[in-house]
């Protein structure tokens, strides 16, 4: 059941019930789900539409193991600017560097934290120098690299 | 075209490009990965099963947004342990506290750092106070907030 | 007029425009602000009792000059607990620390973070030493000084 | 009693009493504050002249609960200037910004220090962005966010 | 002419003289002073006598230089205590160092700051691991070494 | 004794026994020196002049109390550079500012390292933000100021 | 045994035994080495002939004693860069200065990381000053000193 | 021609010369050594042998690809200690950890800084993790990794 500031009135237990279940499996069947809570198939279609309308649904991901796509290192990366306002300028530029999987505007000392995803070692210093540090109004950048990913999971809504 | 260090004998450009089709919708059907890839429905079945059975494909979760389900805070855990010999323990307790969505173990000054969702600042002052800063070996934590999420992506195989 | 965020149907805006006018000076008389407003006295009266009963006011305060009352120095402090779980009973302490004037759980890389008022940086060597870094759980603190006070006003609710 | 660095042959003991009253609630009438302290109501308006006059008493504010306002995020900013010798300017631009609430040239690493309110985490990335980074001479911000605030008072006089 | 913070009314401007001349060169014949400064040796006398009465002279020392005699290296220390409540049990046993001729209890993020000289990078290395970080409660120490001195003076009094 | 690299050949016990003697108080007389030291006072008068040609003597200076003549505050500064080559111009700008008592280049992370002595902290305001902060290259600096002086001694020669 | 990454299918055991050898004093005779491992000399050659080619080996190097030949001073730079941009060009002047024995591109708050050796601090301060932080593109350098270097081996192949 | 401070009695500019020959390469033969330096064979054997006796010579070394053994990693740590007074014994645990190649004390914030050699990331948080963390005494480490090693070199001697 969702915290009592999530008390959408759009948003009830049963669609918050199809959505943990959804967000466990993205391909269990319809059936399946409307099996599981006593409802009938017609219903999980009628919130499933209802959800992607509002928006609360954004789509479906294949999750595949990076390591065993050659992707070795995840890194994370604060950036400092130069000035402060050249962040939307830096972003658009990010953006176009596809090792760069996730990308924050955040609070603390940094302008900006990002995650990077890329092969080896040499990889990441190639996208770090030649890509990420040539983007006008970046100063200068913070590494670090994860050593083991421990946790990697989805939202718990209960 | 994966980089050179991914040409990994079992997976070939034809995996890629299926990875890569699903990777952006988890939903397509194999009919139309087919027809794009002008191969047939059986070759894509047998190449997913491939790749299910290599490891290289873990799932497929449905993607949500956070804000629409009360999730307003994503807030980003630099963790010190007392000593660093406690880190196994530590993670076994953090797995607990179901807000943690990501944790790594990384270089820099951290032992530990994660990934936090929170419906607001009360909830994230909850959760450190009451349940991350309690863990048996944890120090202190360094604690920054997203004040903004710009980039959330796949990693490309392109 | 608030920010969308703050349309609480309780409060209107003839509730943010007294409040405005009392905000910058505490004893303008109701008469006073009714004629400014345009309202009658009554209608003050009425306003005033609902935000108080409200919670939005919280009461009124006498704003003095801490330099001409012998108070030269305001200090900020940075305080790292041995342990992040013992917040709660190092705050309780330090409200018995009458030079401490605000205190805050904080992100970032403090457990708390404090606003003192002393009288020289002797008294504030006292305050520190004997009275801030003996609570039990504080590990150490950082501490700076103001050199300048070049702003110090309410919010604005315009 | 104020400390002995306080003892301004011009307030006495009278004086300080009275604003103690005062202090904590800036509505008390002079008739309550003269029966308390066993004098005549004309000696608190005499002494309350004095200390206007004196400039000890700078005014009265009504105090309010900002969240009750829709204000849910208080934040904290250190600010690195480009050169030092850009403080005056940076500090009258800063002065613009309205939900700087209170600003420091302080010790430390920092140049200025300020004190921000807003809306919510939203709002401050604006304004950090937008408005406060935007600043001539402003490098970078160094941000923290208060999840709880334990003490808020005014100074001791005791 | 000193600061007028300095106004003390015990001290004149010859009294200001005299010292700026006896911090330059502590052994400047009084009969020279009163030639200077056009009064009589008695005065010199007698205002000498009066500001160390006054305790505003403290003594005279010979000036050497460290390097001459065999002192090759001015070392400056952070000093972090286990605990801000064990700085006067720490400064005891750190005044028995002989080689730290300096020490302050600071504001900022260390508790005790000292200035240290040694003769060589083998001594600092003893003195830092034997002496100074085996006395109770110091829990680490920063270092760093003057590579050059550039300036070293006495207060100017004009 | 001084220690072994200190073995200057031209400096023997005798030299280290009467520096040190006037080393604790630059005023005693020479005879009393050479009855302490069981050695005539022309010896004395011999060393005393060999030192001083030597260079190992560099004068004599008042110790006064800063505290009595209006100096309330004790700063350290860390001074970061623009550019560390704009060292030699900056030190020659410094020296200009006669509340720098000290100033050297040093290692770890700022450039140049300044003890300065003000009367109050309006003064120290003043000299870093008009007259530190405004000397070309410098951008930035780290302050912090000493609220005790619990150590403050010459080099001992034992 | 090479761990399990190493399983280089060109290099076998023996090759592993012989590099451990020469690793530990690389005037080791070839006739000694073949008959510790119970090999022909033949072999030796055979096998050094095929790690030179493969790049394996790169030469063999005296070992000095730094100390022994006047180098006093074994100092660590982290280089901050005015754009992470400069590197390469940054690179290329440091290989100029030959008092800088290593330097890396690292993950990590510096763009570069070096090991320098000088002979004493002046002359430390010379390379810094006049010929490091001159290089265009530096910002400016955190600097720290070898008091004692306690291990100085090779890799252990075992 | 060494440095002046170098300007051992003992060590002559032929001895320089020589050594420089064998730090590039040391397998060059004798014959050629002399050839170049226009002496006889004689003379380079009696001044070899002077300088292994005097310990300016420790020994030669083989010079091996770490990346061409499978040791993709080389990583630095900066390592605190709980105490200071817990060096040496974590020194002599610490010499144990085979992947650690370089260990220092040294000034700035670390008490131990050591270079690391591993086969890769896995290998690297193990080593971190089980073999380092886990040595009494050892509070927290923080690690870098290089990502390109830019500069190798011996000291120059010239």
């Amino acid at each position: 059941m969702p915290h009592k500031k999530a008390q959408n009135l759009e948003i009830d237990n049963l669609d918050i019930q199809i959505l943990s279940i959804l967000m466990n499996n993205a391909t269990t069947p319809y059936t399946e789900i409307a099996k599981e809570l006593i409802v009938s198939g017609g219903t999980i279609h009628v919130r499933m539409k209802k959800l992607e309308e509002m928006g609360v649904i954004k789509g479906a991901s294949l999750e595949v193991d990076p390591q065993k796509l050659g992707f070795d290192i995840t890194a994370f990366l604060g950036i400092y600017l130069e000035k402060g306002s050249q962040y939307n300028e830096a972003v658009k530029r990010l953006k176009e560097v596809k090792e760069i999987v996730e990308l924050y505007y955040t609070t603390g000392s940094w302008s900006i934290f990002a995650k990077i995803v890329c092969h080896d070692t040499t990889h990441l210093r190639e996208v770090l120098n030649e890509r990420i540090q040539s983007v006008p109004g970046i100063q200068r950048t913070e590494t670090f690299i994860s050593l083991e990913e421990s946790v990697k999971r989805q939202i718990s809504l209960d």
